[in-house]
């Protein structure tokens, strides 16, 4: 079974390790005496493989630190970088597109507008595709190297104290980092620009998908020194079953749990983690600028909270980091570049199974019910599904995902949540609102966006009429 | 000498068995366990070589097609995929641009708008030069790989009904590609969209230059089974001499003879070829899709006659074919482009003489008289002698072809017929109307587009003033 | 220390002599038996390393003719052929992208349409840069071949008569050459189409930096059999200590001196260099095209003087330069593109010390004083330092630059040079109008752009107040 990287969740926790181990050698064996962090020359071990590089959307970053790992790798390079000149442009469809590509490439890397659209990808392949960035979804290579930094910088990611910065809302990359700190344990401090915080779809996942605990702000200020200025803190315990040990009270708000962090556990910021504002994901009504974006520089970095911080940003940055942080000795946002291609060429590496102990035969398997009838729809705009040319093959699938007192479909593609209006089961061919706590997700159960949905699909009210 | 590959005539038949028995053991050798149709690995052969892509026009899979090729071959590559970032840009013309960059790469692949401009590149170049594509002119390399696809599928080309869908008025692809079937035996059978059929220049040259006979549809009916909704199909006799022997009634008409075709001959399709209606090419005030476009799908294909037809591709598609047929064992157009990199690895090899035994040393001769006169011109808008850029060098040259009643120019760069509405000979100073039947063309023909340019060459008419 | 090559300044003669002989070497070893000027084949010697282009500027002439440079070398390629796929759009800095992608490639040559901004790439950067054209500023790969093909077609530099057609106000690649043509010794005659000759600051840099003599008209009739119709020759003595011997006598206009050349001297051109209009670089406003623009062509070199000219152009041409010379043994044109692989080659493998003889430690200094206070702005409105993206890192600096009656401040990335209204000295706060002799310049030195400037410096007028 071909093995891809889409999200961040295709990869066990064991799995990212041993990549990460892998990494570890690659720099130890390739680096360049007077720059440890920097992989020079080159190996063989890829020599018979060639990587496709789909650029749908343009980057020479993220492009060319793939192409460079696969050089250094021994390996062979196809390259397109501009969306033009690929055969979209002729109405081409992901699928056919891809179907084409393997048969040219061992190995391709896809970056693309749409979200979830190199999920599309990953299920026509049978060689693996690498999501090098889709839409506002995922983009979790960055994720990988922005976990590797932290480890390498710190030593571990368990109970670090992770500052996020800027605009959490839009920012792909923090998507795959928060989900990869909590899997990891590390603690999550987002500290969003003014209308930017983290959306409520990641929250909720956090807390569900990743048994993180949020701390609420009248909690922290007893663990912090002085005033800190957050709402809110993301916690993991280290085992789901310790959750209870490690939550206090819990309040009728069923999510908020009450959590005593150790004394002084955030009194230190292990690491400033900045984003700039993702203007090409703003509407283009959008009045840019209309609050004050927060920026990092020496003069913030002074407070004595920050004096170990590593300051790390995914780049390229615009106004939100000052440059003359550039030669502390925090800044490594450049060496956190650094590590993309080593990271890279491991992660290359196992998917080609070059290193065979790496990857696992399977993909971590999804605890949720799949449900692919059309009675409900994504509602995500930017979603691949929406695509008119993608219509044409692509038959829609949502996870089934139980929350407290409801089910929630989560679209496989883009993995955008929607609470369907009415659920039923068709064995009875009886509907009603979704309002149910469930324990478990019958395999007849049938979704309806409205009720209108359901009268079409020939389903009864159960017991009495709906009021609306 | 330095042997091309602009159109399909600049390979003999037996140099097209040699590729493709070289394309043979490259499968053999280098193919996926899983995947027999696919290349994997690297030999060596090429390691000394460069290649160069130099795309005037949009392109990603035929490009990787090149590129995976040579990589696959042990060599290296220079890619240029934009329009837009070429020296045509400053307004380099072609010539200049071959000279320069054959310094720079062993053999060059062109793609170009214009139709004849990779015939110009040729005519310039001291390495090999390579037809990716030249307008609506040809795309050699496509037909090979479909010849290929065709013969590794079916172990023939002999005799094989290959039915041809869509758009073939605009495809080159499907211009190579009758020729192609012509030469090597198999019968064409055309179902063009509503006022898409073969262009009348390709159904003469299939006539006068491959032999090719059109079965017309009053004789067609008692050689298939039912009802065969077609109005002509092409056969080529085994060899020249045969023709008389296997055409029985010769009509007024002059072009079409009368055939008897083995019974039953017809009442298997072999092969389907679907394409595209080639948008790009249209005008941009036709009206699309006023009549509908064929579709091929599995509905389609229940008819008994197509029980075995593989159906083949050049890919992209749009509409015209069903994603229902995708994982029926019938559609071989991923396969097809899977063939793509070994049948171009087998050209690249003989091109560049690594595999010596493969190409003669001069191209197939034409057996055309070649006339350079400035007194005729191409009157295709759509070929590179209509570029002001490419004027400045470049001097018209046409073969001078003999029709039954007249004699007809054909463009040596775009291949597009013209005739000439007067001739006359140097020697006489007199000319005529093109009307007289030819056996050889004397060396000192004259052609005229109209009878200006005769009075304007001092010429004086034969015999007595012409009446127009 | 790390080497760059940003102007031809930043190698010595005998370090451009080494690139040489190690052009000879790769030449004699890898060329063609039937194009002794052309590279094929490969070596292994850059088999560890990875070269990046990084085009902001549309090329695929240079491009490919540093890759395949690189591939003949055996190493690797990432390429960035097309401006709007860089993170510049996202509006990244020249700085920070450079230290990014020194991760990923161990050379990067930079072309920027903005005149000093692979400077500034330079110094940020810890692998080597190339600057494969910086806007209207410097070429300096594109020069080392024009000197290559000079000296291996004439065996020489010295005393060769070098004639330089067309475009010599906006041609980057002109500028460089006068520089190395001077540097060398070769004599240069300057042949502008109207309205576009050598601009002030480069003849004038000419006679103070590479101590060029010009030869005015009135002196050249007497060295030239017939009429000589140019206005100056620039020629440079063997040695600066010369300069009194080979001067005759000096005029009070102080620039120009009187000299005598060899009878004879200038009846044969060794060499034409044709350039074509740079359109790209005037102003939209130009009417172009109102004055003619010369033509070299078979007409204009059947003067005897051209008898043994070899014609050189850096190409693309557009009308400038006749094809009817093509075949003509004098057009070196091609060869002159040829020869760009094997110097490319021998450039690379000495900044990456694959050949450690080449270069020395460290780049040849600079003999001027560096200026970095804001009190003078580049008055270049297509300097880098224009850039707003630039300014929010970029501090300006200047060498200052004695000329014989004021100081003159060069702009250490764009080279552009001003004059400052003011100077004044930071250890006595007075300030005087730039009108004086200086033989050394103190270090305490202030330039201001205007008194305005002076005063907001808080300076004092010396002795009284100097009147506007």
């Amino acid at each position: 079974m071909v093995r891809h990287l889409v999200t961040i969740d295709d990869l066990t926790e064991s799995e990212i390790e041993s990549i990460f181990s892998l990494t570890d050698v690659f720099l130890a064996e390739m680096s360049r005496p007077d720059k440890p962090h920097r992989i020079s020359g080159r190996n063989t071990l890829a020599n018979d493989f060639i990587l496709a590089t789909l650029f749908y959307e343009a980057s020479t970053r993220t492009r060319f630190s793939f192409e460079s790992a696969m050089h250094r790798l021994g390996g062979h390079v196809l390259s397109s970088a501009d969306p033009k000149t690929t055969s979209a442009a002729k109405g081409e469809t992901i699928a056919d597109t891809i179907r084409v590509l393997e048969n040219y490439a061992d190995v391709i890397v896809v970056r693309h507008p749409c979200e979830g659209a190199v999920r599309v990808a990953a299920e026509y392949a049978d060689v693996p595709i690498i999501n090098a960035g889709d839409g506002g979804h995922e983009h979790p290579t960055q994720t990988l190297c922005d976990l590797y930094t932290l480890r390498r910088e710190k030593g571990t990611l368990k109970n670090l104290n992770v500052m996020l910065w800027g605009d959490l809302k839009n920012g792909r990359t923090v998507h795959s980092l928060v989900y990869g700190l909590a899997r990891f344990g590390a603690r999550i401090i987002p500290q969003p620009a003014e209308g930017f915080g983290l959306p409520e779809h990641v929250t909720r996942r956090l807390l569900r998908d990743y048994n993180c605990v949020p701390v609420a702000k009248d909690d922290l200020q007893e663990v912090t020194e002085g005033q800190f200025p957050v709402d809110v803190v993301y916690v993991t315990p280290d085992k789901p079953h310790q959750r209870s040990l490690f939550s206090d009270v819990k309040e009728k708000g069923a999510d908020v749990l009450r959590v005593r962090l150790p004394h002084n556990a955030l009194a230190k910021i292990d690491a400033c983690y900045v984003t700039r504002l993702q203007k090409e994901r703003l509407p283009a009504s959008a009045s840019e600028g209309a609050e004050p974006y927060p920026v990092v520089d020496l003069e913030f970095l002074k407070d004595r909270r920050y004096r170990q911080s590593s300051v790390m940003h995914p780049l390229p940055r615009v106004d939100e980091l000052g440059y003359d942080i550039d030669t502390d000795a925090r800044a490594v946002y450049f060496k956190q570049a650094s590590y993309g291609v080593p990271v890279r060429m491991a992660l290359i590496a196992a998917l080609l199974n070059i290193k065979p102990e790496i990857l696992g035969a399977t993909p971590p398997q999804k605890k949720h019910f799949v449900y692919s009838r059309q009675t409900v729809q994504c509602t995500n705009p930017r979603c691949v599904t929406a695509l008119e040319s993608e219509q044409r093959y692509l038959s829609p699938k949502y996870l089934v995902v139980v929350e407290d007192a409801h089910l929630v479909s989560r679209c496989v593609y883009c993995e955008h949540e929607t609470v369907p209006e009415f659920v039923g089961r068709s064995s009875t061919k009886k509907y009603e609102p979704n309002h149910m706590r469930w324990d478990n997700v019958p395999e007849d159960i049938m979704l309806f966006q409205d009720e209108a949905s359901a009268i079409a699909a020939a389903f009864q009210p159960y017991k009495q009429k709906i009021k609306v």
